[in-house]
């Protein structure tokens, strides 16, 4: 299967350009998927049950962006990879600590990771405003949900 | 955070039997969520949509197991490992191949990737059957899914 | 088709041992599900309303159970037999009478035969325990319902 | 019970043309819903996901007509007779092969067992025109139906 | 508004003769609707429960057609009339008892009352035959439903 | 049945003058969803369609409340009558014409019915104020819907 | 692909007559659906939101027909088309005028295309009388609801 | 916490009068639930089912309203008592029976039963007139919905 | 419009007084729901998740409420003015702070808030017991709903 | 509280060009939303019905997207502000007269206050467009709502 | 009722096992009921509101219990008996304080009951290995669920 | 009706570069619909369940943007067209061909429309970005899902 079995509705150039932010985002999603349900198992202290429900819907907004965007790179002609070992290997986010964590400091944890990802994202809307519109449509979509989730992170620090 | 936050229902030697059982099956039920969705994502043919939409069902269960797995290691007084260095480096499942997959190919690749978990979930039943029944009956549920799945994927090669 | 398209997960004998309570039960519930359609269409007296009512959520879990039970025999590598003529020749239930039957009598006759397929199904639990744990539970699963079934059908005539 | 307990709307002649009309349709349709269950779980081949969820379909609208038909043979004021020993007895259906069946052979046998059904049923169709309206528009229901599947089966083997 | 505002799709004739079979028909299900009110609201005796139950079921089919049966006069250019006077005077419904009644003597007036209702309406499937097949059809599908339930009312005389 | 089979909470005379503001409630609102039925069917102008389906916001509140009124006769021991006949011969509702009617004249109509039904109401409301709270307080209910749906109406003609 | 894939349950000459009333249906309704979208577009005046809610109730009606009426076709052994160019060169209903149109206008012109749809169906109710009465069936259906949608439609022009 | 941390919108009186109230209800009310789930398990005879029915309809009742007592305790500012003991000491309620209880034995006991509670809340209904009428109006809600299931129950044993 | 298009069911002093309770509960209520929604958004801290959630439910409350008033304005013949300048200048709530407020601050702020709203619907149940029961039950189911999540707010100060 | 306690992913003067767009829309959005709710409640005429429950469909949307700008202020560090007082002094919208309006006159009103509104956030598009790209497609989306709505306004004007 | 009106399907001294551990089994349960009730309306402190919904859970899984565990026990032919007596005589759990509790005695309370109660049914969940399997599995799956609500609420303790 | 009832937010080029962009979107949507459909009615081969299936999913995204595009024509003051006649005459999609046609040629056709509609509204994209932002974020939305569903179909063929 070496040719592309997708045909791509961008010129090869948009198309690699869009592919690589694609791919990126790909990878952190998904690590920040296995991330938040990590913590969402381990978190532990007074407000463990309000802290493990908010992480499940951390969960549930980064899988379904992981959907988004593997189908995005399909659309645009580009096979997705979201095996473990590409997300161990690729992935953009900082690490998370094995075993329990207090609810301090999975709320910092956690808030750090948006932060990271946020800035990730927002600088491929950049780099797609030129390659792709459908594209960064997606990657606006993503951030607004993502920036959102972080205000909310962050109100529990205040 | 040295000592343990949860209590064990079950005396020390069997923790550690059923704790061993409990997170190897935690990476190997991540490790198939994700290369379920891997193939979901890359499969090609004239079998796309069927595959596709099954390889689903495949993603749902083994997510929805990852949670019953990771919750019941708490429920023993231990904290689950899920984060995707952990599953890259000791999942005991078959490397699934980069890019797009022939439908024939990626059904082949499920068949024994299903196979092999199947097994070592066995071995698990087995080995908890002293240590905790509460653990057991949860790998038996697991089991029982799985092989009805795998029915179904090599019913598609006959 | 002379060999078995489907591997199975159990070593020969267990699967042989294994699969005769499968095909066995699965005639049995198949025939409760034909006697307690029967029952339900042909029940008449003061009662009947409330028979009526009661033995369709008897069909429903006898109908779920015969897809249980045909789908945990390819599970194992079995082919299931579920035809008119094979459940005519082979169910294990005594036989129900034509024409309509009094509410008390319906009663009656649904009690005889539950106690028939509990006793029958109770004795596969026990065969079972060695050959596989997995159908073993199916089985278990089976028996609590009919037995709490059987429960408010005796409560009738008391 | 030697005496109905039901009323008839129907003068004597016509009752009975229509109980047997109603009787036979309802044996038929017994036996199309065991034969797709049998089906349901027997079929293998390339094309077992998408022939296993159409068969599904089939016995659902076979175990509702069977329902309608029983009901109405009551409103008549006629014992309906849906026992497995009836069914294996007097089914008007060809016999369906044990054992697992390919995808083809599957669809092949479902086609052919179709087209004699709805023969029979249009006999019927004609048979009540006199008999009773209510009953034949009942038969023109489920023609139309099986017609509609017929076609769907039809249009696999194009 | 001496004339019609709304057009026929029917002659003259044929107009008139449909016309007052639906308008006698309104007025019976009218009656009925009440009757079984009445019923539900009265009903005393060891089978109160079952037999408050079914007589709301028999309203609310029994409400449902006629407005099935009113916006076909609609449909064909004729004003409905279903007052309360109007319902008074030309019901052919028999008489229901007033204060509470026994179970049993429940059971045996609905039967007597539905026995009625079905004739009157069988006799007017046969004089819309001619007149207006879309009627008909309509009348068939009333009269399937309540024949359905004469048949459960009798089967708890039995 | 000479004797109530249903006690009451009430004493004697309490009873009395609940159960007549209870019997003539019932009827009031039986009337009323006739009526309201009626105009349903019959209304026409440009307005139709709103008319059309507020009527039958009127019918759905006015069968509601006659559930609730009988069921409270019966809870204080004393039996329901809503039958045809009742109706046409006790409702102190205005008479509604017969024939197609005009959107406007339809409004009109409905407004000052229901201003009658409230009036009727409000003076029960009073009377029950010594004998039963909780009469009262259904009677309450009744009236604060009524006079909602009552401002509804009057809206349009402004 | 000569041949019919597809068999039929008629013979030849019933199946020649069925199939013309069907496409002439067919070609009918997806104009009666295209027409009703366009006028919900295009409607403007005081009545604007009751009609262009109502109109989507009718485009509702005849997609859901569109599809019944196609399918029964190929029940039948007949490939139906329902192309625009088909629905352009065949459709028997009046043209609909470009452009906004007032709501007196756009009831005004649905009430004559539904004069004018529902003639053509009662002629092809007549003419499969003998052809096919599963099919007439169906178009009684149709007809059914399109002469109840019509009086709603005239209701608001008196 | 020897003070109360929730202030009460009553003066210090109307506190303790209604108070009173509420913790006497909760009691009695609690105790019905599990007078009534008892029955609900132990129930036999002839009857079994629809009384076995109806005695969750009187449970899912009483817990609801335990719910609307406790929590209105609260908003005056009194802690509510709902524990094993407390309603084995304090329960007005008549005992229940061990074992078994054939339906008609069920029956009596649940009438008076409910009587019993019906009389101790309407007692309190006065009591709370002056006191609160928000807490009056929760207690006016309760006894509307128990006297309606006394009616019910006493209407088997006409 | 000088003259008032809807009847009032009160004559005209007590009108006038329930129109004022009318009137400025829906200020007081519409304020309210302002409010939460500003606490809503505004509230940062540990508890951050909980409390904004809670709000939600204060401000759901809120809304329901206000249509529930106003309607009932109207239904007695007055105009409702909820604009936000008659809300502004005449509402009868403390003032809540601009900015982010800490959750243990917005918890006291509310409590206070809910207090004071509390007080004055309670002194229009007592004005609206002679004017208008319909009015006062209206009142007293918001002075219920309101009392008891009073109660939820203090019982995070304890 | 003088910091924020919420970073921005925006640069400082990104971030208060985005701020002031959204702490406008919010103003206005409350406002619309106050008045559409006021012209809900006020509006008569024979359009009442129609006018009554579209305005809360514009209600509706209101609501919603001020809590998608508030949310969205905070996401980008800053608090939103929507008290009365403030909706009061800052709105830009048009004043809507007290008291009941004719349905003609609260269809004008609603069509200049929305030209209004859909005039400020298209400036608003247009400044976001350099300041945050998020916050845009938020805005864009909101315009595409009232612009929709707007046009269904006017439409019952022609 | 001396005899027993159901039979088992164990044999006596199985019989007499089970029904030990399933009479402690349902008393221990509905006591944790209603404890759960009592903690969730009396729980005060900064995490009233997370507590207070936790507890609801808890409540929800106990009655749930309770209704499989009284069925099973009829199942095998005993009567269960869950009356507030045989609660308060024979319940082996701990007392719970009266008056309202700080959240994190709650918490700490409610931890040391589901110790208790985990302890009590692991013991039983031995006893029941030989004398019913089908008992077994039902105490398994109690166990399972009540093990990780504890992890839940000591998590919250750390 | 020379003058547009609709005032436009755009000025007069910008609105009308949209609104040509908008019209033709509208008729490639339709066509594409009525297309999908003679597809999803025609399809025969051994994979005709899926591909009917998909077809639909295709036809229900079509159906669903003609609504969208028609109504953002009307926001921007423009009557949109979607006539049978319009479409056939100016639509820029491929023909499709007529009669049952094998899934494989199929599933070419539709690769090949779906393609040449993607391509027409690319570049609308481009023509909008500077007349009107909210139009072209709709394009952006349609186009998103199109390329989607190209790359499924496209799967099919690898």
């Amino acid at each position: 299967m070496a040719n592309s079995p997708i045909t791509s509705p961008l010129k090869e150039s948009d198309k690699e350009v869009t592919a690589n932010a694609l791919q990126a985002t790909l990878v952190d999603l998904i690590d920040l998927s296995l991330i938040a349900k990590q913590a969402h198992w381990n978190v532990v202290g007074s407000h463990f049950r309000s802290v493990h429900l908010q992480l499940d819907e951390l969960v549930s907004a980064a899988r379904g962006f992981t959907d988004d965007v593997a189908e995005r790179a399909n659309a645009i002609g580009v096979s997705p990879n979201g095996k473990a070992k590409t997300v161990a290997d690729t992935s953009g986010l900082p690490e998370y600590p094995d075993n329990w964590q207090a609810d301090t400091a999975t709320i910092a944890a956690i808030v750090d990771i948006l932060a990271r990802v946020i800035e990730r994202i927002r600088a491929r809307i950049d780099e797609t405003d030129k390659s792709d519109l459908v594209t960064q449509d997606l990657l606006i979509e993503i951030a607004a949900e993502l920036e959102k989730q972080h205000w909310m992170w962050q109100a529990q620090q205040a």
